[in-house]
Order: structure tokens, then sequence, then C-alpha cells
């Protein structure tokens, strides 16, 4: 059985994978929008795991719907969420099972329950979250026993998750004063550098 | 790192256990009243496992507990959530990490938040929820290729969760009248009966 995991290069969607990797052939996909090539993050990381791993670059419109709800909410939630299920729709067009990486204490990007149950009904797919159910004290204590990771600013482009292509498309219109507004300061991501066990 | 699984000989916290295996050394933990021998059904499931199990007699008070909650409430719900919560707080006691089988639909029993944050801060112990991200078709896809086991009405005692316990006391007591009014009629429990691949 395969299971298409949606991959950012960070810790949580590293372990996701690793938790799912004893009972699925798994693939990681990243999501990056036309212009940027914000997915070299992922691909390293992914070299790491020793995953197969493939870009698939956003419809143009997408980009511009999810700027449009960061632009008129002037926070990131809705336009994260909305590229989230997006992604999520995109892979499920070709797997049986799709994943993330979304955890216990998460609250965005998180598919609502309706939305659970709209993306499988519709798609046909089966939607795993691995760390829905780990806290996060529980998932750096696993995290750190199967990878090495490092800690890095947004603003130097360590994953590839949404907000970095979000980030580059708002500071290319609007200036670094769009992202400063919409964006929290001192975001932190993880990038995986090394796996420990096999 | 071991982690001790509540196990009732279904097949969640069968498949619970097995998503665990690959990360843990997983050992399975049943509960049972003084006067009852509810425990045979885990047992025999732990041995078609193939992983430890022992059995915990809770205190005798934590009968009456949940029997005065059944009996005023008259419905279920609030006495399986505290023997499920007060197992937990037993199996926390003497392990680091503690699991169930409680899944993505599950209502009952169930952890509330709060009380998750409070089990984990008060004994020191991370509390893994594995089938918590995944929903109940899926479950039924990766139980059936990893298990065989049969669904049985809970009057034949298929299994070791608290209700089939519940039921022998409330109906010593108070006769089958009362366990047909508090519990629904034709609930059905799962069995483990075979493991297909190690």
């Amino acid at each position: 059985m395969k299971v298409v995991v949606l991959f950012s290069g960070g810790k949580d969607s590293a372990l996701a994978s690793i938790l799912l990797e004893p009972f699925f052939d798994v693939e990681l996909a990243t999501f990056a929008f036309g212009p940027y090539d914000t997915d070299n993050a992922a691909k390293g990381a992914a070299e790491v795991l020793n995953l197969p791993h493939r870009t698939i670059v956003f419809d143009d419109e997408v980009l511009e719907e999810a700027l449009g709800m960061l632009l008129s909410a002037g926070y990131p939630r809705d336009g994260l969420n909305h590229l989230h299920r997006r992604a999520l729709e995109v892979l499920s067009q070709d797997a049986e099972f799709v994943a993330d990486g979304t955890k216990r204490e998460d609250r965005v990007p998180m598919m609502t329950p309706d939305g659970i149950r709209s993306l499988e009904d519709r798609k046909k797919v089966h939607y795993i979250r691995p760390l829905a159910g780990y806290g996060s004290k529980t998932i750096n204590a696993l995290a750190s026993s199967y990878m090495d990771f490092e800690t890095l600013n947004s603003e130097v482009r360590p994953a590839s998750d949404f907000e970095v292509g979000l980030r580059m498309a708002l500071e290319e219109r609007y200036g670094q004063e769009a992202v400063a507004r919409i964006f929290p300061a001192h975001h932190m991501h993880t990038r995986v550098i090394r796996r420990k066990r096999i």
C-alpha cells in the first residue's frame, strides 16, 4: 500500500513518514508556487531520509487565492489552511492513502472534522495524521532518536512549507513591510540534516 | 523505550500496538475488577499477537465509583471515561510512555485535552494515541492486513474492555434489567484471533 506524505523537510513531516514506513510504501511530496524553487530544503531532507520525493507545482490561481486571504485577514491562518486543503486534494487525485505531519497541539494548518469527511468521501481517499495522537514532547523525544535536525528562523528559508513561498510572493509584490505585518517575527522552522537509524 | 498499551483484546488496541511495535518495546496491560476474570479474552489475543501482557486489578473503590456514575447517569459514558482515566493513571505510575487504541471517530472513552495535559504533567508521562489520526475505514483496512478478528455481541464477553466487567457487576447486583437499561442492546466488540504478519 502506498501513502503520499505532504512533506516540508521539517522534523514533524519527517517523523510522520518514519512512523508510516514499516506499514506503507512512503512517497514524499512537496508543493511549490510556480515562480519560486522553495522545494530545495525538502528535496535535501528527503535524500537524507532515503525516501522517494517529488515536487508538485500548484496551479497559479492557488497562490492568488492564498495571498488574497492573507491580505484581507491580516494574518496567515486562513491562507495556510487553504493551501493545506488544496495540497491534500491534489495528492488525493492519484493516491489511496495521503498523510501529513500535523500533530496533537497544532492549530494551523488543520483540517476540520467536516473537511476531513468531505475530502475522504469526495476523493475516495484515506487521510492519515500519524502524529495526531502524539504531544510535542513525545514527538521531540522520538524525532531526536531517529534524526538530527536544526532549528532556523523562517527568514533563512530552512524548510519547504507553505509559509516560505507566501513570504517570497508577499515581499516581491508588497515589500518586506507586508511580510512583517502578516507573519510573526522570529518564527522558527526545523530541517532534517541526518537520519540516525534505518 | 517501553510503552504500555491499554489492551482489550480487540482490533483497535491490537492495531495501536502493532503500529507502535517498530519503535517501542510494547507491553500490553488489561484492567479487571476484583471479582471477575474478564481478562481472558485479552490474554488470548496478546498470545496471538506475541506481545507480553499483564492484568492489573483495579482497587475495589474504582468499580464502586464507576457503578455509581452509571446508575446516576443512566448511560455508560461517564463511568467508562472515569475507568479509562483511572487506568491510564495507574499505568503512568511505572511507565514513561502509555498508549491506548482510541481512534479519530471515538467519543467514549476519550480523554479531554485538559485531561491529557493533567495526566502528562502530574505523572511525567507521554500519552500516545496511535490511532487518533486514523479514520475507521483506514483502521479496518490496516487491521485486516495484519490480523484476523471476529465481531461478537457484548453479551458473549468477546473482549476485555471495561464494559464487560461493568455489565457483570450490574447484573449481579441489580439484575439483567439494569444492564439493559444502561447499556445499548446489540453492541458489538471485536476479538483478535490471528496475526497475519510479524
